[in-house]
């Protein structure tokens, strides 16, 4: 066990949570975590009410800490919707992508159902917006995240939130973590606690696709890109601050870089590149992936990766100091 | 005192590097890191002989362990100058930006002149073509850095290199870090020291203008930009897949991104930009910066700088143990 405010804050034996993410964290994979000790969040991300009534249940079978993540922006625009979450009592929320309006408004509705709140923040200035509103817990995530993200990169952009925040909330470090290596660098920056994707996506409950798993596990850090062409398609309406890491492809490789012509030709490519998606097509879909997608060499079952994530930190974290000399 | 297989090698009091920038780096800030016990490295970059005629003595002036930073690609122009840096017997050449066989020409020089050799690295790959090459030690470099730099950011990278070196040679990472805890965290990664450069612009001892290292304490991280402005109206045939992190001033936002009208009107431009910069006009000079430009609140001495990352370091990598539980 890895104790940390975090662990403490929630009651979970490690500091190691599943990312929230849209179409790969069901409730299996957000189960499982919360099985081995971590804590999962199921991804409802653009919110389908079909998904949220098989899921949550799922992630909530086996007792135990788990969460669900919520990308604020998307919520405003279904009413009943985060109503339909809250009505599972999730221990957790954890609210991402929003406006201060919005973060005010859907930390204090979480709290109020007697979740703890979680907060995902890309600069100092969100972090202080989250405490304000009252967040129990602030995921500072970096650049290197696989999937939407700010410019910021991780390892500057924890001590910089580690000081706004001041001890007074766990903070959990993201992007770029997929191993104990990872989680004991975390500790020592002075995080609380890491947030992983990627790794978490290539694993036996999540639900990912058979071909984005095989593209995980087979593709190098170079062969990722940031793009907007996955939101354009889909027409979803990301701020521009936020892009996405991606495999690239095909699809990528096409549209990267011409959003505008894109958005305006939505209603002739919109209808192929679903069906495209719905066949597995991994030259047209979505791909999303960290920039340690280079360390991901297996598909593996969710708790090992806890498991072994947690016993390599340990034996790190009980080294270290043998680097110091009086 | 923090050991590693990076002190132990050079046989230095702490693995604090002090990155070879050029204009900033000169033989006092140099000298001062390596009486702090850390390792100073004089920034020759673009090979000014007078330069390494007034600059290499003074950081050897105090004895101990200093070294030269070269910029591979530049020397290969200039015949003489490699045998006049070498002439001075640096006990540490430290290589960076250059082709696979420039890293075999010069380490093969270093190494036979009697230099420790140290190569920086961008991606796994080169970290291969750096062992080869007979590299004593390695510095992985991130994106988060100052000045030039490839794509990808260090916390993934860092262990993408261990996984190539595999304890061959010691690994200093380079990128994102300017305090005690990000030198934890680089050793509970697994690498074996930390290169920082911002945080060394920043002390008395630097030879950046005064406008510079007042840019350096009042700049956010939000401000800076990369770019290849500054190597376009400066005519250096810079590989493209570097640019260099600079805070942003009217030069920057005027040509980033205008490779090739830049370089057109080069003739037209240089002249006035050079004379801004003998003026230490910071609206026009170069201001290069990395991510952490943010936690950069003073310009303290160098000495001190080395003293208070370790002290903190000590103390971090001392406590990591409480997280632990049977």
């Amino acid at each position: 066990m890895i104790s940390t405010k975090l662990t403490e804050l929630l009651g979970i034996d490690h500091p190691v949570v599943c990312a929230p993410m849209g179409g790969v964290t069901g409730g299996r994979l957000a189960g499982a975590v919360t099985a081995a000790g971590g804590l999962g969040l199921v991804g409802v991300s653009y919110g389908d009410p079909a998904f949220i009534d098989e899921h949550l249940p799922q992630a909530a079978a086996n007792g135990g800490v788990w969460g669900v993540g919520c990308v604020m922006f998307t919520f405003d625009e279904r009413p009943g919707l985060w109503d339909k979450v809250l009505g599972y009592a999730p221990p957790v929320v954890a609210l991402s992508f929003g406006s201060t309006a919005q973060v005010e408004k859907y930390a204090a509705g979480a709290a109020e159902a007697g979740s703890r709140v979680v907060v995902q923040v890309h600069d100092p200035d969100q972090a202080a917006v989250a405490l304000r509103a009252g967040a129990h817990v602030i995921v500072a995530q970096g650049a290197e995240a696989g999937g939407h993200h700010a410019s910021r990169t991780t390892l500057p952009l924890i001590p910089a939130v580690l000081d706004v925040t001041r001890g007074e909330v766990p903070v959990v470090a993201a992007g770029g973590f997929a191993d104990g290596r990872g989680l004991a660098a975390a500790l020592a920056l002075g995080a609380d606690g890491v947030m992983m994707g990627t790794r978490f996506a290539a694993t036996e409950e999540s639900t990912a696709s058979p071909g984005f798993k095989a593209r995980l596990v087979s593709a190098s850090t170079d062969d990722t890109v940031n793009t907007r062409s996955f939101d354009v398609v889909r027409g979803i309406p990301w701020d521009e601050r936020y892009s996405a890491r991606s495999v690239a492809n095909d699809f990528t490789r096409t549209w990267t870089g011409r959003d505008p012509e894109l958005a305006a030709r939505r209603g002739e490519i919109e209808p192929a590149w679903t069906a495209a998606v719905a066949r597995d097509d991994t030259a047209q879909r979505a791909l999303f992936a960290g920039e340690n997608v280079d360390r991901i060499h297996d598909v593996r079952p969710a708790g090992q990766v806890v498991r072994d994530v947690v016993a390599d930190a340990e034996r790190i974290l009980a080294g270290l100091s043998r680097h110091l000399r009086a």
